[in-house]
This record gives C-alpha cells, sequence and structure tokens, in this order.
C-alpha cells in the first residue's frame, strides 16, 4: 500500500466523459489498496470564459473579487470528480483549497502557500475514502479565498505531498512527460526516464512548457520526488527529483526553444556607474521580466546594453525607457521580436568542458549566426533568428547525441 | 440613511448584461446614502445544468457533493455582482454563505439556518462597502458546505435581514409582487399593496409561486418586513408584515389555483382505530406530502379516505400505499390527476361569516361541481375538475371584488 497525490489538469478533466475515464483510473489505483489525494483544476476553457465574464463588467475588477470568481473553476471540478467516484462505487469526498487548510498568504492572484494543515485529509484517508482537493485555491488569515497564478494546480499538489508525506507524487498533463527537445520539432526527441530538479528548472526557464518553475522549486526545498505523465495513455513518464552522481554521465540533458523573447538593444549610453543600473530599475518598475543581459563597451566609453525580454512586453519597455534615455546619455532603442532563444541544459556540464565549443560548433556548421550568449553552470543559452530556431534544436540534439539512449 | 438588503433571483441576474443592470440599481441606492447587503442567486440555468452533469456521473451522487457543486453556481454570480459594482465605481465585496457567517445545520441539500455571525459583515458596512452574499448556502459545524433547498435564496435575504437589524428588505423577482390572483387566468387581477404573513403562507401552499413557505414563516417568527417586487421595473411590489387590525376589513385577499395535485381515494377500509394513521404513516415513510385529508364514514363501518397529493408522486403514493391496504380491511385505491385546488384567502374570514357560502353559490352559479372542501382559518379551498379551474378563479375573484380597491 502507497500513499499517492496526483493531479490532473484542465485537459484531463475537460468534460463528464474525461472525468468519468479520470474516476476510473483512479479506481484501479485504489483498488490495488492505495490512499489517494487527487488534485484536479477547472475544466479546460473555464477559467478564460469566467475571465472574460469578469472583463466584460469592469475593466480593473479587484484582486479579491477574480480570486472568488476564478476559485469557482475547481469547486466544480472536485465535486463532479467526487461524484464520478461514487458512480463507480468508490467512496470519495471534495476539498475547497480553505476546507484542505491550505493557507497563503493575502496576495490575491498569485498568493504563495504558507502552511498546509492536512488533519482533515489524514482523517478522511483513515476512513478509506479518496480526497479530492482544489488546485490552484487557498484561503488567507483572513478568510478570504486566494489563488495561487499560474501552474497553481501542480503546486497544490507538490504541497501536498509534502504535507501527507506521500510515497508518490504524479502530475497528469497532456504531455507524456519531460522530452530532450520538443518532438514536433526534433523528430527523434528522447522522453526522459528521470530529471534533476535543476535541470528542470532550467528547462522551465528556457521555454519547455511542461511546469512552472515556482512548482519544480517547491518541490526541490521540499524534497517532493514528482513523475509528469500523461492522463491520456498508461505509459511512464518523467521522474523528477534530487540530482544523484550518475545523472552526470549525461553532460547535455535537453534541448529548448523559447520563441517568445524579443531583443532589445540600448545603444550609445555613457560607461559611468549606474548607467545599466537605472535602465533595469526602470524595466522592473514596470514588472518586466528581463532574460539574458549582455553589455559591451565601444570606444570612447560609449557603451550598447542587450537584453531579451517577453515579446508581449516590448511596447511597455520601449515606454519605460524613454525617460531615462537622457540621464545615461541620450541612447537610442532598437527592438528586434524576430528571434528566439535555445537553451541546452544538463548538470553534467558543471564538470565537462567543451559544451559551449560543441553547440557553437554546431551552429555555425549549419550557418547559423548567434547574437547573443549567456551561460549558467547547468546551461548554455543562445540567441538566434527566429526562422532557424527549429533547425538550430535538430541541429544541437544531434550534436549531443541526445536521440541516444 | 437606511440599512437594505435586496435579493435578486436567477433572471435578475442571468447574464452579463441583466448583472449591469443589477449593479446600475445597486449604484442608485448606496448614492443616496444607504447601506446595502445584497443577496443573488445563481445565474437562471446554471443550477440544473451543474444537476445535469453531475447526474451523468452518478444516478446517487451523496447529498454532501451535491451541495458543494451547487454553491459553485451563486459564488460565480457574488464576484460578477462585486465586480460589476467596481466596474460602476462602487466599492464592493463578496461572501460565500460560510464567510458570511450563516451556520446550519447538517442536513446537505435542505439545511436550516441555526445562526449567523454577522459581524464580516458589520464591518464592511461601516467601511462603506457593499456586500454581495451568495444565497442558498450555508456552512455546517464540520466545515462542510451546505444548501438550503428551494427558496434557499430567500431565506438568506430574510435571515440577513434579521440578522443585520435591516430597516428594508427587498425580493426582487420576475414578478411585480403579489396579486389578488394570477394575472395571466384572471385579466382584472390587481397586485395588493400590502399583505399579512398568514396570508402570503396560505397562497404559498394554495399554488401561488411568488414564494416558498419557509421564508415568509422565518420572517414572521423574526418579525422581518419585507417587499416583494420586480427588478425589471421599478413599480412599488406588495409589502410582507405582520397584520393590522384594517387588513381585516378585507374579507378575502386573494384566489390561487393549484394545478399541481392530484386526488386519491382509499375506500373501502374499516373505519377502526388506526386505519387512518396506517395509511398517511406510509405516506409520510415514503416522504410524500399530503395537503386536503377528508374521510367520510359510510355504514357498516366502512370508511373512505380522500387526500390530495402532488401529482408527481401518485406512482410513489399507490406503491407506498399497497402493503398497507390489508391491515385496513382490503380497501381500493384510486387515483384522479385530472383536478385543480381552488383556494380563497384572507384573515378578514376570521371575523366574517358567509365566506364559503359565498364561494360555494359563485362556483355553482357557474355549474362547477365541488369534489372536496377544506378549511381553515383564514382560507377556503376546494377540489374541482382541472379544466374549469381558470375559470373558477375568474368567478371567484369576482365574487369577492378582488378588483376593486
Amino acid at each position: 500500500m502507497a500513499r499517492i497525490v496526483q493531479k490532473y489538469g484542465g485537459t484531463s478533466v475537460g468534460d463528464v466523459e474525461r472525468i468519468k475515464k479520470v474516476a476510473l483510473r483512479i479506481k484501479a489505483i485504489r483498488d490495488q489498496g492505495n490512499e489517494l489525494v487527487v488534485v484536479v483544476s477547472a475544466r479546460a476553457g473555464v477559467t478564460n470564459e469566467l475571465l472574460a465574464r469578469a472583463k466584460s463588467l469592469a475593466a480593473n475588477p479587484s484582486d479579491r473579487e477574480l480570486d472568488m470568481l476564478l476559485a469557482v473553476g475547481e469547486q466544480e471540478t472536485i465535486a463532479l470528480t467526487a461524484i464520478a467516484l461514487q458512480g463507480v462505487g468508490v467512496d470519495a469526498v471534495s476539498y475547497t483549497g480553505a476546507q484542505a487548510g491550505i493557507f497563503t498568504d493575502k496576495v490575491h492572484t498569485k498568493a504563495k502557500i504558507k502552511t498546509i494543515n492536512a488533519q482533515p485529509i489524514e482523517k478522511d484517508l483513515k476512513a478509506g475514502r479518496v480526497v479530492i482537493v482544489a488546485g490552484f485555491q487557498g484561503i488567507n488569515e483572513e478568510g478570504h479565498i486566494t489563488t495561487l497564478g499560474r501552474g497553481g494546480s501542480d503546486l497544490t499538489a507538490i504541497a501536498l505531498a509534502a504535507a501527507v508525506q506521500a510515497d508518490k507524487c504524479e502530475i497528469y498533463t497532456d504531455v507524456d512527460g519531460v522530452y530532450t527537445a520538443d518532438p514536433r520539432v526534433v523528430p527523434d526527441a528522447r522522453k526522459l526516464p528521470e530529471i534533476s530538479y535543476d535541470e528542470m528548472l532550467e528547462l522551465a526557464s528556457s521555454g519547455s512548457k511542461v511546469m512552472q518553475s515556482r512548482s519544480v522549486e517547491f518541490a526541490e526545498k521540499y524534497g517532493v520526488v514528482f513523475e509528469v505523465r500523461s492522463s491520456f495513455n498508461y505509459n511512464p513518464g518523467t521522474i523528477v527529483k534530487q540530482e544523484v552522481a550518475y545523472m552526470e554521465k549525461v553532460v547535455v540533458r535537453g534541448v529548448a526553444v523559447d520563441k517568445d523573447q524579443a531583443k532589445i538593444i540600448v545603444s550609445n549610453i555613457l560607461d559611468k556607474p549606474g548607467s545599466a543600473a537605472s535602465v533595469f530599475r526602470a524595466l522592473a518598475d514596470a514588472n518586466i521580466i528581463v532574460d539574458m543581459i549582455v553589455q559591451n563597451v565601444g570606444r570612447n566609453g560609449i557603451a550598447n546594453l542587450t537584453f531579451t525580454v517577453p515579446q508581449v512586453d516590448t511596447g511597455k519597455a520601449q515606454k519605460a525607457l524613454e525617460p531615462v534615455l537622457d540621464a545615461v546619455g541620450g541612447g537610442h532603442v532598437a527592438v528586434h521580436e524576430h528571434i528566439a532563444k535555445l537553451s541546452v541544459v544538463g548538470v553534467g556540464m558543471k564538470t565537462h568542458s567543451g559544451v559551449a565549443a560543441t553547440l557553437f560548433q554546431a551552429l555555425a556548421d549549419a550557418n547559423i549566426n548567434i547574437e547573443l550568449i549567456t551561460t549558467s553552470e547547468i546551461k548554455i543559452s543562445v540567441v538566434i533568428d527566429e526562422d532557424r530556431a527549429d533547425e538550430a534544436a535538430r541541429v544541437a540534439h544531434a550534436a549531443f547525441k541526445l536521440n541516444e539512449l
């Protein structure tokens, strides 16, 4: 007998037929004598429907009311999932985030989990019930409903797995697991049986859409081993866990491409203390997340700052930079939206040399120009022409022999 | 400045356009300096949609999970209504039943309100906010969500009006108020400016669909004066209050017709102690609500029992009666579904004689046969042929001159 926490995303519980299938899947695992806590998201599309209604009523609804509204989506799914289980003869009980004792801070629409009181869930597990918990939501000290923001249901599952000391945590989604590259772009991409938290984090921040960074960070912090797998088949997925020695034998774990970035060049600024700071302060104040940053100093104390931001934020970024240009020497701003970021990730890099050289050579052989380079301990990212991005992914994937086991 | 509790039903908040109109209505009253607590129902149709999904997943879902599911409907509306108010510049905050401190007993799907802790609402009212509360729902001692059953949102409004000591309670619905008869049947029916709780109760149990009895009973018990009015216009409605002396000057307040009843005759039973008891015990055990009851004793100690039950329950009633027929002397059961109940109601009857005679004479003049009669202090009900029911309503309405002020 094991204690298992599962999480099913919005497409897995998209309609009553799919909820029925999820119920049968749960029943099969339950019938093997396991204890189950199941976290579900809102049915696919429901959250957007609710948001559209809110937007049609007010341009700037309060975050508290948005949370009250959005929490409805998961509450529907938990009840329907519990009812579907009852329909196949499994005793089940549903919990809202508040009932599951998920206490958060006060930041509506992107709350952080502070503590979980798992006692009520423990009681129902002991009584032999499958416990269905609403993902994405919690309650703050004042009793207001909060939501956890993007990727919130994954976070709920991982936090609950830690709180109930689960033996297993399974994140069911619409992909089979974590691949060495996007299989739609790189046909011989391979599903990874295992990956370290740090590699998963770098992939998440590099454009891999499997999971949000915060859930992986939370899992790493509390040592929750979890598996990413599909609810549409019974294939084994990818296990995400602490790095172990043998993982380092593989130098590069995977390749990720992010086409949603834009490159901004602030040129002709004075190379004096504080120039870069005032540029990035202005962007931070406008809530723009800057990813890669490179600074070149040319002749005569004139510098160029190059960095990437999410493509949706380029207009906001230009506006934010205008007032500071004079102070940094009257610089000029140029935006290049037609770029992509290619990243190779692997904990083995820490102890292997030549990874960068291999990547640059492979891209050069394919005549793909590199516009920008940044490196971390376990990742190398380059900015290239967006039109060449898919080809670059295939080239890098082959150069590191990622198709081989 | 007054403190006002309002309740808007499902059609009044049926879609975002209607919610916008409700918000403007609330804003106008708010702008006059009033304090407002607003109870809303689920959008029309939502509850049935949710129930249909549940039914497609399990034949007998648990009542606890049905409550969890149905509570979603009102939670959506409170958030949207608060957001709509914010959209027109009114500070508003929404409360689920639990957050509004509405504590109920443990009976899921038809819970009774035990207490209300109005402190959080008082705090928000003091802070100048309009408070939007989910109707129909509460929370029990164990923290489970409960729902109040049919007419639950009216009950929420009246209970809150008592708890916050409101100056006014307005029940907005899709009818203009309480009429002397159904205006679709009796063209010269007149809207009543006032009606007593007891008259309202008798009308509710006589087929008038304006409100459920339990809300009126609750209002009477706690002395909550309320007004039934339409959210689609600004006409004054009907005020429901404690009976006052001048009300008795009007002998008959209104006429109601109920076509959803059936008549059951259990004939040839022994006229001995316990016969009627065993018949009605069997019906009660099957959860069938019996309305009118008449017993005739014929010759030779053989009796007939005649009573009315909701038409939907006739099959269930026949089944429930089968096992007891032998014990009462082998009686025979006959069902007549093609009947209607006509009632005339008025507190003035208590002190006026001749009401029954006037009614019977009017029906006789129209050649309408009376099959069954029951009377209470302020009501006379007769069972007649369903085909003659509308005509009977017009005849009775005219006989008591209800079209005249």
